[in-house]
């Protein structure tokens, strides 16, 4: 098997660069397309078809809207053994796992597999045709048979969303699940969070917000309501500008 | 809001059905069809439709694949505050989090929280159109922004495609994530293993597969095997029956 082509997930780890995706007699070009596409979205690479309908063919081009570098380096074999040659597992995916003799994990625990498994070499997901899936026989060939949860009643994903769904678990199982978070800034200190509760309990009571007999109940909801923004000092800075427009408002002598 | 379609999925949890999809000015008809297949696959059943292109249309039922039910239980309405109408939370989907002033989770963290809140009342997950997503102030009615971790160099999943990772995600939070597991049959008691164990060495003695002088060393690593395949009853049987044929081939007297 050639290297994975080029792509621009310069943070993929090597866990899935070494995934192969393996379509067995696909009847239509555009789902593998479409497959192409599910997988560039997670970082994977390497598509290998055994024996497809039709392939390479302009409605798969069209289906994998972009990622035409995975098709590009597909690789076209006779059997499923060609396309298994030199895997440390192949995991076959299959909606009746009861037809499976041997070992059977969910989307997630087979990705987890998989992932700790490419330490050792390559590892096939093998996915069979839209109408039925893989044959017994295709299976049986495949070291684990996973199984994406679903529906009982409306099972039927297809394969370009089973793809998807595998190749999301993958990315996440290889620790590339990170999503962009929101930078923390500099976080206040209790000093300064006690200035603002002071301030807000000086100007609310000036205000005659706050009843000076009983002020607790209302300054204890603020208190757990400020704890549990874990505010920034910016923020501090903000609220406090805010009392001390209500400061003057009210007539109170700025502090 | 309506009650959910019925629809053939027994199991469906209480909080599957309190889960709304929302899909925002939807260019293609397709998509909708093609969403309303993946949400079912997983057992969600209630689809909300702000200002659809087109809709119904032939396209939508055409890709839907036999999820009709959930296409012709489809609400359409002219605005997102509609669609979000008695909504204990919303969760709006994203590429881009870093256009969100609030909390941004990832797929896995917001289909637990949605599953959690809802314990108070409907959740709605909030899907922009295809060509740019949610607008910011969309997503600014939103409570929570979640994003689908991808390939930052190739992060375009389609809708549908980001409606299945998103309803698989909410499937297993939801707790109905099980797959069919193959059923464990009666194990072999620690007596019956150890008979095994001992026919197996007199057998493999009087075959002369082992050396009398040397048997330790591949008496343990059968050992080792066995024990880490939790032998069944039903197996030793048949390990024995194997090794008594053996036994036969053999000229060894049978036990």
């Amino acid at each position: 098997m050639s290297a994975p082509p080029v792509h621009a997930d310069a943070a993929v780890p090597r866990a899935l660069a070494r995934i192969r995706v393996v379509l067995v007699a696909t009847s239509h070009p555009g789902n593998i397309g479409a497959a192409a596409r599910a997988m560039l979205t997670m970082g994977l690479a390497r598509l290998v078809l055994v024996a497809p309908a039709r392939f390479p063919d302009p409605e798969a081009v069209a289906r994998a809207s972009g990622a035409t570098a995975v098709l590009d380096a597909a690789q076209v074999v006779a059997t499923l053994d060609d396309a298994l040659a030199g895997c440390a597992l192949s995991i076959g995916l299959t909606a009746r796992p009861r037809e499976f003799a041997g070992r059977v994990a969910d989307a997630r625990e087979a990705a987890r597999e998989a992932v700790a498994r490419t330490a050792e070499g390559d590892v096939a997901l093998v996915f069979g045709t839209e109408m039925s899936g893989l044959s017994n026989e295709e299976l049986a060939r495949c070291g684990l048979a996973a199984t994406i949860p679903a529906n009982p009643g409306f099972s039927s994903l297809n394969l370009a969303a089973a793809v998807q769904v595998m190749a999301y678990e993958l990315r996440v199982a290889a620790g590339a699940g990170e999503v962009w978070r929101a930078p923390r800034f500099a976080a206040a200190t209790d000093d300064e969070i006690e200035g603002l509760h002071r301030h807000a309990r000086a100007t609310l009571l000036a205000a005659r917000f706050l009843d000076a007999e009983r002020p607790r109940r209302l300054l204890a909801r603020l208190r757990r309501l400020f704890g549990r923004a874990q505010l920034e000092r910016e923020e501090v800075n903000i609220l406090r500008g805010i009392l001390a427009r209500i400061d003057e408002l009210a007539g109170r002598p700025r502090r």
